[in-house]
């Protein structure tokens, strides 16, 4: 169901990202996720979105949800959020990882349940 | 007249960043982009930037404008920002999306014209 | 110390993140960083964070840091935040950076001190 977006071989570690438009709903969906070992660690921003609808441009307050966790847990990140997120064309994108601290990553391994 | 960061090959779908000083601004930025379709969709988000500048440090409210869009778009973008952005050196960086879920990856497509 | 997560070859430049619960704490790491020249610029965005942690979810107010470097610099760079970060465990996480102006790279590479 996902689509590679260029050549670019994929990191072990990704940061995955939705957004959503109640600060209420962006919370359910974080604790979900992590609840479910999907992600270990949830960041909710408060943004402004411009973006391109049926031949206009629209502004609208959103949430942005940044989720880290592991490559092997993308595709069931992918079908928990197609099921429960409310838009019609969610956003879900992910960004790589190249590096971080041993133990920090180890605690996302951890917190999925990769090994 | 961008520059390369590394030997990594780039990605179909990216995220562009840069920030200016000014709600408004930001605004009007993101839509100019949205019209021009530079980019699909662009997150605002207020910060609070420190920086290096003429040998001190400055620490400044700014804001963010993330903004998801096509490699094939990045070059225009870049020209766009160049002439409009009113800093003299104006952030500009490009992060790379690895995967993204079909249908969003192809609105994104659709929204800045490319096939 | 760090792990590398993936074969993806790196980046010149990256940005790596971390997370502090104060914006007092923020704003100190942020300003020592660039005045020591690991970083150029460091965005503070505050964000609500979700995690696991003991085996429940935890919900608190934090702020991320963004900070714009060099590759070459982000060995220094964690080994200061390991020594000056006051949590257990905090986040740190590199993403790379695959284009730029080239202006705005050469100003991270002269503000952070890399010919």
């Amino acid at each position: 169901k996902g689509r590679q977006t260029g050549g670019m071989p994929s990191s072990r570690h990704v940061v995955a990202q939705t957004t959503v438009d109640s600060s209420e709903l962006a919370e359910r969906l974080a604790t979900d996720a992590v609840e479910r070992r999907l992600a270990a660690c949830v960041q909710i921003t408060p943004v402004t979105s411009v973006y391109r609808w049926k031949d206009g441009v629209q502004r609208e307050a959103e949430f942005l949800l940044s989720l880290k966790t592991t490559a092997s847990q993308v595709r069931g990140l992918r079908a928990f959020l197609e099921q429960e997120h409310p838009y019609d064309e969610p956003e879900f994108l992910v960004l790589p990882v190249i590096e971080g601290s041993d133990s920090y990553l180890r605690w996302i391994d951890e917190s999925t349940g990769t090994s």
